[in-house]
């Protein structure tokens, strides 16, 4: 019906999303395809689930703070409270849970599910972003760690990223919470709020910080302050008690760096100021730091989290994973030139000097397409040499034309836009041709 | 931390959305590929957005209005009021819209968005479902019609179903138009009153439609239940006043069916009872009928509506398209085992007679994945025979042991747990093996 209501919408996206153009587009199949290869290659299925949860299942509080401050949280038109996702392991944790004694362990899944945060847009953050997945279920031996963290930089390779661009920095929760517990006799909740305080370290200043330190540990502050500025590894290991040096925590980094070195990764390091903001890490946690100059940040990371599925009733199973976010994936490759350049996807564009040949146009397509080859036609009845900037402008590979010379000599010339090379065929040839 | 609280979540998704478990997305994996691959074969583009949109974007009410009872609105931190898409192409068109000038016409452009909606779940129909939506934007001639509904009719085609499966049933809204117009002098909401009405047809008594039709149309009613109640075209037209037997609109279905009959299909035909929701259609309407005795049902439809992009301020544009979900597509090729068994993707794993060669099998495993090809490593510590138990039941195609004797002697027996057949190899042979 024509008669519609006579307002103008606006064009603009809900603040904070994007639009995918196709030449958008185009950069986000080349990072999840990317990514998919990558992860495959270790054996990694992929899953999925609607962006859309219960908001019981983020009630246990487990997650960063800032994560459940910041939800889209919302009740429906049948009185439920829903959630959008704000990250993925709630949601992975609860479907392993309902199917682990049919899925048998390990288990090693993926997914690229697209999560929301309410917050103001900035570089790097917006409102909805895609962010891969990676969990391992069922091992929990260090070699659990070992795989994640090295297809974390198979990942980063596959880009075209090398060791030097980047960091993968290393810490161990069993570390941090027997030092806690140890030497400053804390527990529950004053643990997490030293873990908090660690993990916004760089955010704060010296002073602002060692005074914060030294209001919740008092006499115990400077050890703490001392342990956290060591250069190294050993170092830290120095100021460590006696008793602590041999600590499980302490033992699995060596172990971690040992391995991971074994395997060709020479960029790993120890770090004692890694926390990563979420509370159901229980032990080694790690984070890929990008080194470029220009863009110095945490790109992503992750780590073991052995009590989440009994949230679930389901029985207590070893999980180790991370996540990666698309948006910082992308500015850390983009920085670097390392997106591919859009290149369109469609074959052939068939141009008609005149309609009355559109049927044998339609038809020449037909028999193209079968060959699963990509190919336009035409209706435009503009002059072919503006069909032909059409095809140029989408970066079409090859023109041809049908008409009256095309059909009563059957011999079709197929030109290559970029080069100008031009191939003469028969109609029963272009199928072929097109497709080698 | 591990004092995670002690609750119990539930593992059940959202009411109405589905998880898709790795062999669930393994068939939505085969339905989206399988149509990229059609469409992209006719030279469209991806694109995606967000499934935030601002409210005010289904604000001009050309959507079926059971849309917009039923779609999911809130209000976020901002104040703002944002809807969960309940379809794609008010979003299509904003986009398109906002770049008209530069984009160049024809746009050819498909995405396979989730879609929200807010209703009872029931067979073939959930609160979440996955859509492909393709689009032709400026091409006014029947040609763009011809193109989307052979596209249609290829999409159903590369899923394995044939010509007598389902049919392609078309209508127009001019012939619609013109006979409420003309004949009935109707317009406006009455207009689209009768249009719905129509379109409820199938669900009410032959009695009950009858009588609400006579309660607006008066006695116009017979003549236009003797219409609608013609069994084919050459029927329907011979019931027409003789000046509208040539009408815009009839020859339209004419072309339509003639053009795609030379095409080769077959199973295209004139229904002019079919309506569609929607108050955005301005010419052809088309829709793909199940002709299954058990699955009798449209499972998708389209057409063309020139109107919408002037509702954001660019020029008139025609357009044309169509919208297929995933959900009804996914019951009619089950219906008729047409879905794909689902198969694993790992090609080999490496079992472990004793983690002492755990160094080794991962050093093994890192060259095999540098070629492409998926492998899992067992840290199980369980017996070779559990072992290999596991990988069968991920369906890997091939295990391989590494213990004393393949390092010792450089010979590793690789076997297709399928056949059983053994493959002797040097360490070295093993990728390319795979690969092949």
């Amino acid at each position: 019906m024509s008669d519609l209501p006579k307002i103008k919408l606006s064009t603009d996206s809900y603040k904070g999303v994007r639009d995918f153009f196709p030449e958008d587009q185009f950069i986000q199949n080349y990072l999840l395809n990317t990514i998919r290869k990558t992860v495959e290659a270790f054996g990694y299925d992929e899953y999925n689930a609607s962006p859309l949860e219960p908001t019981e299942l983020y009630a246990s509080k487990t997650s960063d703070e800032i994560v459940n401050e910041q939800t889209y949280t919302f009740t429906d038109r049948g009185g439920r409270s829903v959630t959008l996702r704000p990250e993925m392991t709630p949601t992975v944790s609860r479907m392993v849970s309902s199917k682990i004694r049919e899925l048998g362990l390990p288990i090693r899944w993926y997914s690229i599910p697209n999560v929301f945060r309410y917050e103001q847009p900035q570089k790097g953050r917006l409102r909805e972003h895609y962010q891969l997945n990676v969990d391992l279920f069922g091992v929990s031996s260090i070699q659990g760690e070992i795989e994640i963290i090295n297809m974390a930089s198979s990942v980063m390779h596959a880009f075209g990223l090398e060791d030097n661009d980047f960091e993968i920095r290393i810490n161990s929760r069993k570390i941090v919470n027997a030092i806690l517990l140890d030497i400053c006799k804390l527990e529950g909740e004053a643990t997490k709020t030293v873990v908090r305080l660690i993990d916004k370290k760089e955010k704060l200043s010296k002073a602002d910080f060692e005074t914060k330190l030294s209001e919740i540990l008092g006499e115990k502050a400077p050890l703490i302050n001392t342990l956290l500025s060591s250069q190294n590894f050993d170092e830290f290991i120095s100021h460590l008690p006696e008793g602590m040096k041999a600590a499980e925590g302490i033992s699995e980094i060596k172990v971690v760096l040992e391995k991971l070195e074994k395997l060709g990764i020479t960029n790993a390091v120890f770090n004692q100021s890694l926390m990563r903001g979420f509370d159901y890490y229980t032990g080694i946690v790690f984070e890929v730091f990008d080194k470029s100059p220009e863009n110095r940040r945490a790109l992503f990371g992750g780590g073991r989290f052995d009590g989440l599925l009994s949230l679930f009733g389901a029985p207590q199973t070893p999980a180790v994973g991370f996540g990666m976010g698309d948006v910082t994936l992308r500015d850390a490759l983009e920085s670097r030139k390392l997106l591919p350049k859009y290149t369109g996807h469609t074959t052939l564009h068939i141009c008609l000097p005149d309609m009355k040949y559109i049927d044998d146009a339609e038809e020449l397509a037909q028999i193209i397409r079968e060959d699963g080859t990509a190919v336009t036609v035409d209706y435009s009845e503009k002059k072919i040499g503006d069909q032909i900037k059409y095809a140029e402008k989408r970066l079409t590979r090859y023109i041809v034309c049908v008409g009256e010379n095309e059909l009563k000599y059957d011999t079709y010339k197929i030109k290559e836009l970029k080069t100008g090379k031009e191939t003469e065929l028969a109609r029963e040839e272009i199928p072929a041709f097109l497709k080698n």
